[in-house]
């Protein structure tokens, strides 16, 4: 049963699992003291930092162990705000930062300080020039990831940290996905990762804090770990974090691996838009982390997809809007205005068999055909992709002529689809029943208020070649305007 | 070898060892995921809810994990406090809570809160009229602890319960060392513990909060937990502390075994004196913890007596200020107004052999005599103990007839012993050396720079029978007036 979800967290590696058995009798006790007990917890707690900071590439006195990635950038962020707050209030990150640096910043917000969000390309990168254009004497902070959680993207950090050096403006790099590859190159001042991303055990975070970084940590002062990091060390699995990561990093086939990976997310790039008609691939082909590719189906209930994908057999995580519970699409692939629905994220994990790979592609096609068939996909329109947006059409329920209320009085007359009420990627489904039925040159409206519409409809123009013309507001969600273009 | 400080650490119950290895392989995955992997691992965090649930007496969804007893803790107090920042801003919480609920006050208060300490007695135990004077309109939360970690002494819960609910007041009970033993009775709002206490693993601290008691979590929000506690979950940990928990309180022999460990700290508690002269045991001797006991030795340092006991084998914690990084005496010796110097908490694990115990009474004498010999106690007076303070002295170093500086000029005449830049228990053994020399109804002044001596100079006159007159500012340090009384 492929487990294809490395991303979200992987299994436990061998070497952690031994660690922390063996530790789970040596290092339970309290290292802060004198007996022989707590002199060997310490012992075990030192050598793991050194491990864990020759794989980060910073100096033991630079990490400390938190108990999650999140709580490590949540550290990170408020311990490096408030030792600027003299210096400026200002935190700059990507639009693709994971949630705990949005939050983060939300926080930040609510106390008063202010933040900027960089913008990304079609790819889910940062351009240098943009952070270059943000930095001001107000920023006090500046945080990207190393590569992105969802699309794999990898980020300009070592071009973004000579920058930010320039300005004497710290950078903190949540390098959570790509730590288990290597160490990230270049100035940083603060880096976070998280242990069950590497095959370590649930319960380690690691933050890194070079040293001429000013930090004051918040929240309640506790001695340990440098006062950086509140509550009893978890030695045993702070040691079994460390021994993975170094088992990682020091074998040979390290490298081996991430090319074998990278192979295979290769052949799943080039395979999947061939038996999936109307799949989008997104992220970096090239600058990308070695085990990940995101694609999104048009017309698929991203939900219904993972359901089929399970009971097929194989474990993978989406950013539909449908899969989450706020049901809001990923704010990654909003931020690179690509296609949310019917969207699948494959993260391999460390030894992934080819011939699973294999076996995913075979399954893939029949479980898209098999949920866009349920959701009344013509499959003429599935099967012809962009060739010809118009072909096929039947005249599908949901559309209707009459007026969608007192904000399109103004508006272009027209076709007007409503699909109010209704969940990705009915809207969109709706829209391509009748884009065939508008006169070249005139537009269709389609009223929704459902999320996903606002960033699918728009990908949707950009796959079909179709003009996507603005949204205004209705009395009821949306108003979403497309123009015909043959 | 035995280990005697259960109440920093346990080792790791056989019960615990079992589930962590089963879950491992079972709960790596993230619950929040619709896969199978995700499935199972949230089957085995509901699981590990309810069992908790119902050893703590609260309802599954009152109930959340977070990575350790001190972030429970904190998360605890400030969530409490925010909600109720509309009814009030004051803390009230016992002068012996554990330090982080100190910590989380001090926050509080730099916050723009306010906070008041309630006062023990001699025994380390809240008045329940006390906290009932305390509550005011003003008062947001209570923070009462089940049980004192250094003493042992059981608070009144129960009572200061009822009062707080008379109030329309949220009491949190801090029930770190009692959990193991049974439930905290009474009407709480909140309660915290930490699993490694009982021997759970460390990573996990529980927070309950009951059905209308306001909460509101501060800090980045995060899904996880209810809102309440940020990062990954760290199942197979969860699932360990559960499983031990409930593994103390199912077996018909948890009850038997801690009458059987309340019988062997009474007979250390009676014992220790005979044994050994000059020795306090401190705390309630009925309500109170099954495994605790803390006894002072007077003219003992505490870090030298730690370290020969640790020599011996013997694996124990203490308070003297010696022993911490700040150089001052535990803040609940301090507050219960006892002695600090030569301090030993023992606090016997689950399932201590007597025999052990019985070691301890033979080794200890020698030990306590040893370190007194080193320091150059007077053997006479170390072993006349109370009977005759001033037998036995000989003209001991460091008593000076000099004037102590400005602020001595309004003071009586009479000796001085400067022991300025002398650590504790120097100050103590230096006023002992002396006693005998001043007349009766006359006083000594002892001059310190030592935090130590603040406390135990009282203490000492409080055994010794002599009358402490008080404290006054010295151009180093403090001037300690004590009156010779016989």
């Amino acid at each position: 049963m492929p487990y294809f979800d490395a991303a979200s967290a992987a299994p436990l590696h061998p070497v952690a699992r031994e660690a922390l058995l063996a530790s789970l009798d040596e290092g339970w006790a309290d290292p802060a003291r004198l007996y022989r007990e707590g002199r060997r917890a310490r012992l075990l707690l030192d050598a793991a930092r050194e491990a864990a900071a020759e794989a980060v590439g910073c100096r033991p006195d630079e990490l400390v162990f938190t108990p999650s990635g999140t709580q490590a950038v949540h550290t990170g962020v408020s311990g490096a705000l408030a030792a600027r707050q003299r210096a400026g209030r200002r935190l700059l990150y990507s639009a693709v930062e994971h949630s705990c640096v949005l939050h983060a910043a939300e926080v930040h917000e609510a106390a008063g300080g202010s933040r900027t969000e960089l913008a990304v390309d079609r790819t889910g990168r940062v351009a240098p020039g943009e952070v270059a254009a943000a930095l001001g004497p107000d920023t006090a902070l500046v945080a990207l990831q190393s590569a992105n959680h969802e699309v794999g993207t990898a980020q300009p950090v070592e071009e973004v940290a000579a920058l930010c050096r320039e300005a004497a403006v710290p950078l903190l790099v949540d390098a959570a996905q790509s730590l288990p590859w290597g160490p990230v190159p270049g100035a940083w001042s603060l880096l976070t990762a998280s242990a069950h991303k590497w095959g370590g055990p649930p319960g380690v975070g690691l933050l890194a804090v070079r040293k001429g970084t000013r930090f004051a940590p918040q929240g309640p002062r506790d001695e340990r770990e440098s006062g950086r990091s509140a509550g009893f060390e978890n030695i045993p699995a702070v040691v079994a974090a460390a021994a993975s990561l170094r088992a990682l990093r020091a074998g040979p086939e390290t490298g081996d691996e991430a090319a074998r990976l990278r192979r295979l997310v290769d052949r799943i790039r080039t395979r999947v838009p061939e038996l999936v008609p109307d799949v989008e691939v997104v992220g970096d082909p090239v600058h990308r982390l070695p085990h990940l590719v995101t694609f999104s189906c048009l017309y698929v209930d991203g939900e219904a997809l993972l359901h089929e994908l399970d009971r097929a057999g194989f474990s993978v995580s989406s950013g539909s809007s449908c899969t989450s519970s706020t049901l809001t699409p990923s704010h990654v692939l909003r931020a690179m205005g690509v296609l949310s629905e019917g969207n699948v994220r494959v993260s391999l994990p460390y030894g992934t068999a080819e011939a699973d790979v294999e076996r995913f592609l075979e399954v893939l096609p029949r479980v898209v055909r098999a949920v866009r068939e349920r959701l009344g996909v013509p499959a003429a329109e599935a099967a012809e992709s962009a060739e010809s947006a118009g072909a096929g059409q039947t005249g599908g329920a949901g559309e209707t002529a009459g007026a969608a209320g007192p904000g399109d009085a103004a508006g272009p007359a027209g076709l007007v689809v409503d699909a109010l009420g209704k969940r990705c990627p009915v809207p969109v489904i709706e829209l391509a029943k009748v884009i065939g039925e508008v006169p070249v040159g005139q537009t269709v409206t389609v009223l929704s208020d459902d999320e996903a519409a606002r960033q699918d409809i728009p990908a949707w123009c950009a796959m079909r070649d179709q003009e996507y013309v603005g949204e205004r507001a209705a009395e009821r969600g949306a108003a979403y305007v497309v123009r015909r273009r043959a």
